[in-house]
């Protein structure tokens, strides 16, 4: 799947191109891998579009650059040999060549359905657990808000929150979503955001105050969380996902004042600066998982042609957990 | 010397008055100081306006508050006796009634001369010390980006930044104080930032990007800085002295996505939060102090029907050094 076209904020399918192409001989160092789940996800709109975001735009006439789940088929590096599974830089494509860089993640032994090494053992998962340890470093008894809560990475942050003894609140965009936090992500309560103005909808959810704002949105929920941070409150800004386009750059509240007299701590995180913590994640989430205490829902969707539209629905909030493309 | 009106902005000559009051007996717990040196600060201007700020609002017709150092004079608590020296909130007045509560130190064998604890050994070279380690974090090699650079906390910034092995830029309001700081302050360079726009002015005065920005005033200057922020950036939140008012909420650039994509941290840092660790810091500054290692500079005024003006001109950057008024 090429992009094809420069988009101006979300990625439209005009925007991609499918394409085929034979399979090239692989190099010494190389290995070839067969795609398996390919990962959709928010960041992608940031690479497809011009201008500095943190990582490259994806070049127009390259295969889409994402994150993939598969099993190494043909290998001429020692380290990676037939059979092994990998996650990593694979991109919205069947095969895939790589080389180590472009890998995150290595299992000879998958301990969960490979579909959740490109989620909740992937990027979202190890986002979750490492921002929010992290930057948020949650306490007993701390109000821990999330933004996007039903999400890939915020259905995480709220279990993993809970089980810290944190009082546990979660902001998503339909009725709907607030229910499903509360019943299966662990949340002592939800609101929809979209159910009144941001001001209201803060009042009634965090009467309280916040410790811990794990944001993914930014805007106005952010500048409206920021007027209700308790001192020495902690702010994980993991996404900027309400914000269509930073070209001119946009206006806002100004927020220093928030930080200075409130005492925050207002850090970014940005998975891939921690690969080195990756395996020790995954191990503990993993046991998370297994053991039933991580509920974890997937939205897997048939066939390559189906990327594109999967990332629409994904800025649109049509979709039940973290979304994934199967090739079958 | 009561406020009396409440000011819109910076408190100005006519929002005081001078009153005289016979001295009232003390209490149980309870001791008397002389106060010798009148801190004048930038927060006055907080204190004195209606409206939330990180303390309370001076009530109309009470002295107006500030730190101070005297002298006890008369004593009813065994821990504070008459001939020590102290260092607190005792008002813009000449005799002020305490309590321990509002003492911030206590010296009964001064290191250095009294003014100097109302200043460098005071919350402006304690705020130095502790916000730029606790927040700023400075390794060798970075560069450290100061904004009130010639200021009673800048000074100390620029000074302990360097011996630390950092690269120090400093920012100031007038050609004068830019080379203040390069010849007196320890900083390797130093900028007037109404030399031009702030963008160009950075442009030229931190080519490299920042690692540390020590920031006092907000406003264009920290949205400027923010964009020139290295990944994994400190921004050090002392002040806002920029925003003249903050009622309507004042408008700037959106800086979420800075947080995020430079993995900044940003931190709020308010002295009065940090007490324990006062009486460590202030040694540790004496011994520079009196080895000559550290620069510092006064702006003494006699008398107390000066403190109004001082405050005014302390805003217009009128000013060179500490600004303290003497009571003969």
């Amino acid at each position: 799947m090429l992009l094809v076209n420069r988009p101006v904020g979300i990625p439209q399918p005009g925007d991609f191109a499918v394409d085929e192409a034979v399979l090239e001989p692989i190099h010494d160092g190389q290995f070839r891998v067969r795609n398996l789940f390919l990962s959709v996800d928010p960041a992608q709109r940031g690479w497809a579009n011009e201008g500095s975001n943190y990582a490259p735009a994806v070049p127009l006439g390259s295969v889409m650059r994402s994150l993939a789940v598969g099993r190494i088929i043909e290998s001429r590096h020692a380290d990676f040999p037939i059979g092994g599974h990998v996650y990593g830089w694979l991109g919205w494509q069947h095969y895939a060549v790589a080389t180590p860089q472009d890998i995150l993640s290595h299992f000879a032994e998958p301990v969960a359905p490979l579909s959740c090494y490109a989620g909740i053992l992937g990027i979202n998962g190890l986002t979750a657990h490492l921002a929010l340890n992290g930057i948020g470093r949650p306490r007993v008894g701390d109000t821990v808000l999330v933004s996007t809560a039903a999400g890939a990475v915020g259905s995480v942050v709220g279990q993993l929150a809970r089980s810290r003894g944190c009082e546990v609140v979660g902001l998503t965009g339909d009725d709907d979503k607030a229910q499903l936090c509360q019943t299966r992500f662990g949340y002592h309560r939800a609101a929809n955001y979209k159910a009144g103005t941001i001001d209201t909808v803060l009042d009634t959810a965090v009467p309280e105050g916040v410790d811990v704002f794990f944001d993914s949105v930014g805007g106005e929920i952010l500048d409206a969380t920021l007027r209700r941070m308790r001192t020495g409150g902690r702010i994980v800004q993991c996404g900027t996902a309400s914000i269509a386009t930073w070209s001119p750059d946009p206006i806002g509240l100004r927020n220093e004042r928030e930080v200075l007299t409130r005492r925050l701590s207002w850090g970014g995180f940005v998975i891939f600066d921690h690969v080195v913590e990756f395996p020790g994640a995954i191990a503990e989430l993993a046991v998370a998982l297994r053991s039933g205490a991580l509920a974890y829902d997937e939205d897997i969707r048939a066939g390559l042609d189906r990327a594109p539209g999967a990332l629409i629905d994904l800025y649109a909030g049509r979709n039940r957990g973290k979304v994934l493309i199967s090739l079958g």
